[in-house]
């Protein structure tokens, strides 16, 4: 990045698909998703330079991430990149620690999924001012840069930013062996696309069959609703995909922790992997007590722990063992890496949350980083892939066999075609401003009674 | 409430104070709060029957939390006041559980606020139907009739429905003399007016000399900018009010948590009864470390938790002393009564979070309900008390020789003057848009940069 650039406007579009019509997504408590994306656009004096970044909202409240969007974008207006590059600390605590703002968050729900937004397209705009791949223009700066440029508050106990500089330092001679090995191999995926709560048991057995078909090992079912229909849908996975092939439970924050242990404990039978979610996101204690009660099954956790003083918990309690990090909830990549950072230091496996719009673009990035900058592994790391709505990305994720394989393009890799934004900007696209004529009661952006 | 009534409209209102003028307010993280209420009156189609609430912020941000109370009002559109009550724990998992929204959430940050300014609303308009102050509605309200219209989830591994029944049922025979002792008493409160942090030490001493005078004895400082401005500070505290009158400080999540121990081990000499907000709200880790290693200090917290699950597990792990719920943040009434109730359980003093526009008016409320209803004590209880802003509501908190009294006037309390939401209207009140038009650079609602 030499070349100078200024950010001289900040564009934020409201987009929703709407997935609620074949209850793609459906689990215990989203019982209606359309996945839809607070988008941002970047743009800078220097011609076709754009940043892009999104993050993943279900429907109703992405107007609200876009509001605040909108507002915290307008910071960056004026900025170089070089001065963002050499302070991005000081540039995302503007969004994370605005003084007046930080009292609807702080840095958590709607401020957060905003924030995300805006600093996974100043991401995207960096990469791609280099000319690279996200995943490897992060790889390439230095460890002393890019821990400077990461928010340590509030996890100093657990990890201080000397540690992760020295974690960094000492995984670096491995980088090229490790980048050449993900080109070989790829990283491995499995897939939740079988097993939405709303999906028929023919349904459910046909995905299966399909996706066992198409190479998957590793199944992923919603459960949480009701006890026997759990039960029966995990003895059709099982009995589908056999004893060698791995089956994971998805609870949706569906139970209270007593409830969790039971009803975990009642389908252990069927040789369970993890389950994930079993309670409160925000219930650290909660999940603690799980994990000691339902062992060997064991605790995946993540897609809507808040922020990093959440998982820094969650790992000093023995509360999780798979740390699915959303790429969107907890503020962008500068918040993502020190995650990945207190996981490395906690010996836990990241599998990051893949289940909407744009995340599995973003997770292509954080697997290869977490493998060439941190693990060198991926014994035990497993990471969500669902293929809906893929059509809609300039460069999709990139998988091959049940893999992902490293980005190709330069950027972060969640780029709509401009046709999308235009079918599916709410409540304006033609997508939406259709169905709103043709019913007043359907999704009209207020709330379902 | 007998009479039908149905709700037929909602407005919200976005109201700001420049109070950052002033530096009223300002703390170690917030240093110019312009406090602000997100103002919800809901209309009937009873002669003059309406309902009012708010959520207190700080300024930017009150926007989104003015948006989100629109979306989530819209729902109590055509429904009876006797349908409301009749099952208000549907109507309000109807505002935290909306299988969308809840994603932007959930049940915390700005839908949460929102949430509580609607929920709080509710309560007005069910109270002011019975021609009855809030906290004698709720205090004449059967045990199992009030459990039933709470909202228990993943917090029944502390205490279940039953067993708060079974409390309630046990404190009922002394409510009427309470409410005499109350009447005769009032409840204790302490002053945060002297000690923001904006203010020079002259000003300091005057307010804290003004305020011995008025007959207060307890005081709280804001600390954690500067170790050797707090010593200072807290020595002219302590010199002034003598060795009897306590001291509380408050760092308002300013510390990390190794620094925390260490800023009040370094602070103790002052003799201070609690150190409040010593580090992340969301740390429930992290502040049963901090109260572990720095008694006979004891640690306040509560303003910015952000639901029952975090106080919960700050009672199950010893990192709470003083519960200090705000009866804005966690979702309004219904979600304080829960908190309230965990704390009874855990043996534990509310001390309501006031420092804030409105929120007197509330606490006033809550803390004769915690009294008449759970308690019986004001024994270790104090709760704040700030008078900024008091000449701008109908029925300012009942204040009298640094004690709060049962409010006598129908409603919750915070019902602000026609002419206040008329001036103070943001950005088109005369206030906002005289300075919008002096100052392209001032308060714009955008981020000051």
């Amino acid at each position: 990045m030499t070349a100078p650039a200024t950010i001289r406007s900040v564009e934020v579009l409201d987009v929703r698909f709407p997935t609620s019509d074949q209850l793609d997504g459906s689990d215990a408590l989203h019982t209606d998703p359309d996945y839809s994306s607070t988008y941002v656009i970047l743009r800078t004096d220097r011609d076709g330079l754009e940043g892009h970044g999104t993050t993943f909202t279900i429907g109703r409240g992405n107007e609200l991430c876009a509001a605040a969007a909108r507002t915290l974008g307008q910071r960056l207006v004026g900025l170089t990149l070089a001065e963002i590059q050499n302070d991005m600390r000081t540039v995302v605590r503007g969004f994370t620690q605005d003084s007046q703002m930080r009292w609807v968050g702080p840095e958590k729900g709607v401020v957060h999924l905003a924030t995300a937004a805006v600093v996974n397209a100043l991401w995207d705009l960096l990469a791609r001012a280099a000319d690279l791949p996200l995943w490897r223009f992060v790889c390439e700066l230095e460890p002393e840069r890019l821990v400077g440029m990461l928010d340590f508050s509030y996890v100093t106990d657990a990890l201080t930013p000397d540690e992760a500089v020295a974690v960094l330092r000492r995984e670096r001679p491995h980088r090229d062996a490790r980048t050449a090995a993900l080109e070989e191999q790829g990283y491995p995926a499995y897939t939740t696309s079988c097993g939405w709560l709303g999906y028929s048991d023919e349904r459910l057995r046909e995905l299966c069959t399909a996706a066992i078909d198409a190479g998957w090992n590793d199944f992923k079912l919603k459960v949480g609703v009701d006890p026997t229909d759990d039960d029966r849908r995990c003895g059709i996975v099982r009995e589908l995909i056999g004893p060698d092939r791995r089956l994971m439970i998805d609870a949706n924050q569906r139970w209270d922790v007593d409830e969790a242990i039971a009803a975990v404990n009642a389908l252990a039978r069927h040789d369970l992997r993890w389950i994930e979610e079993p309670t409160s996101p925000d219930d650290v204690l909660g999940h603690a007590r799980v994990a000691q009660s339902v062992a060997p099954v064991r605790v995946a956790t993540g897609e809507q722990c808040q922020n990093r003083v959440v998982f820094k918990q969650l790992m000093q309690a023995g509360g999780v063992h798979y740390v699915q990090v959303d790429a969107c909830r907890v503020g962008g990549l500068n918040e993502v890496l020190v995650i990945m950072l207190l996981a490395r230091r906690f010996g836990l496996p990241v599998c990051p949350h893949a289940g909407g719009v744009g995340l599995c673009e973003y997770v292509n990035h954080l697997v290869m980083i977490d493998f060439v900058m941190l693990t060198g592994s991926t014994e035990d790391r497993i990471t969500e892939y669902v293929s809906h709505l893929d059509e809609h990305f300039e460069t999709p994720a990139r998988m091959c066999g049940g893999r992902y394989y490293p980005p190709l393009e330069p950027g972060y890799g969640t780029r709509l075609h401009p046709a999308s934004l235009d079918e599916f900007r709410f409540p304006d696209g033609p997508c939406w401003s259709e169905r709103l004529a043709a019913s007043s009661n359907g999704h009209d952006g207020g709330v379902a009674r």
